[in-house]
């Protein structure tokens, strides 16, 4: 075989599969073989050739059903049988992924290596939804965490964003959500508006908005579960369905119950 | 007319037009008029239809060629006599950018409006250069801040987002390199990696990879200039390059000018 055994690491984007990158279309077209995630739209494995095998090595609801250890000797072992493996992952693939460990992995075993960004959820569903991360007069930054740390445990720099005028956004916290209404409700910012988004960008996507105060509840009520992403901070009453941030939750959900139209009960 | 004046806020991408994405190519084809910014490819506007016209809105090294509140009238106009404004805006429009302004000033005037995000060069840039913004076992967020605030003055978040472990990646900051040096400095974290890259991802792109403490010099070697971004922290030594962390600036640029081969030096 004259084909050089290569692996290249392709961002699917936040959900959307048009959200995906021309780079990254173009990438997929040239696959021998294609490795996705769980996270993935499968429609994007068309733009790979009929013929070449898609295989989901994703985990799903925390389950794994690939080791990362089985995925980098697949990656390895795939590139020198077929050539070109395509790994298609969620988001960006160095965000918060693993993607970096696969291509250490790759590059150790003497694989070519070209890794394609893709779009982050981080900012493409707060884009999507109509509001910005930051905005003139209300804040100047904004701060990333992931809510499933080595050690289970909350990040330690979450106490200081909480004392910026940052936006805080948690990737991968849902399972965290009672601590991180503790932490915010003893530094008094109980009122601090909460945005709560599941597959966002997809038209399955489901929206949860609050304050800390009532967001657990809020959760509840709108069914919100995994993938979810959180924005915390003064710009998601820019949302246009701010105005639930003014009134209890429990005059939503009346509001909805009652049969409210528009876009909010049915976002 | 029959057609329906509306504003469709397409992100371009952090700089490779192939970073463009599908939906953005999408909303480009139907365009009925473009308005695009300076940090757009314009390899990008042959994707919309020939007859089409395409008006530079941008501005460059900081002059402003079109106000801001030109923009937002010519928008409502342009939708009112020709249908669908295609704006098109580099990055992901709401994030550091004026995108906001411009939804909330048309949907005012009553025009439709669609937001269409884009890839943030946050992210994209460091993926692209090969390191990721956070890694297991180094740091679990990472903060990102403006360096151009309505005040001119550093963001007040910085000095608490210097105290996390957080990597600190800071857009439009170039032109207060000192202040930023100045507050690692007296933070005692002089020593804390930090690579500035202009023009990320295309192929005029210039990388600066150094330390706090002579970061200046590097920018000055290199002749980096705006656009720029900085990205601070110990991640940028998960750069292929970043061996240049470890000896002085002086001897890197000794190396480069005895003509050392490889990609450090033509990077």
């Amino acid at each position: 075989m004259t084909k050089i055994p290569t692996l290249t690491l392709v961002g699917a984007g936040p959900g959307d599969p048009d959200l995906i990158s021309v780079k990254g279309v173009k990438a997929l077209q040239k696959a021998d073989i294609v490795l996705y995630d769980a996270l993935v739209s499968t429609e994007l494995l068309n733009y790979a050739p009929v013929n070449v095998q898609k295989i989901f090595v994703g985990k799903r609801a925390g389950i794994y059903t690939t080791p990362q250890t089985d995925i980098n000797t697949m990656i390895v072992a795939y590139a020198k049988q077929y050539g070109n493996v395509v790994r298609l992952k969620g988001g960006d693939p160095f965000v918060f992924g693993r993607g970096h460990e696969e291509i250490d992995f790759a590059k150790a075993a003497g694989l070519a290596t070209v890794v394609i960004p893709g779009m982050s959820s981080i900012t493409a569903i707060p884009t999507s939804l109509g509001f910005p991360l930051t905005k003139r007069g209300i804040n100047e930054s904004f701060w990333v965490v992931t809510g499933t740390t080595r050690t289970e445990e909350l990040s330690k720099d979450l106490y200081l964003a909480i004392q910026a005028s940052s936006t805080i956004v948690i990737l991968m916290g849902l399972s965290k959500i009672t601590d991180i209404v503790r932490v915010f409700t003893s530094a008094k910012k109980e009122h601090t508006p909460i945005a709560v988004i599941q597959e966002g960008t997809l038209a399955t996507q489901k929206i949860a908005i609050s304050t800390i105060a009532e967001i657990e509840k809020t959760i509840q009520v709108r069914e919100i579960s995994t993938p979810a992403i959180m924005i915390i901070g003064e710009v998601v009453n820019q949302h246009p369905d701010a105005w639930v941030n003014k009134i209890s939750t429990q005059m939503w959900i009346d509001a909805c119950n009652s049969g409210c139209s528009g876009m909010t009960c049915d976002f």
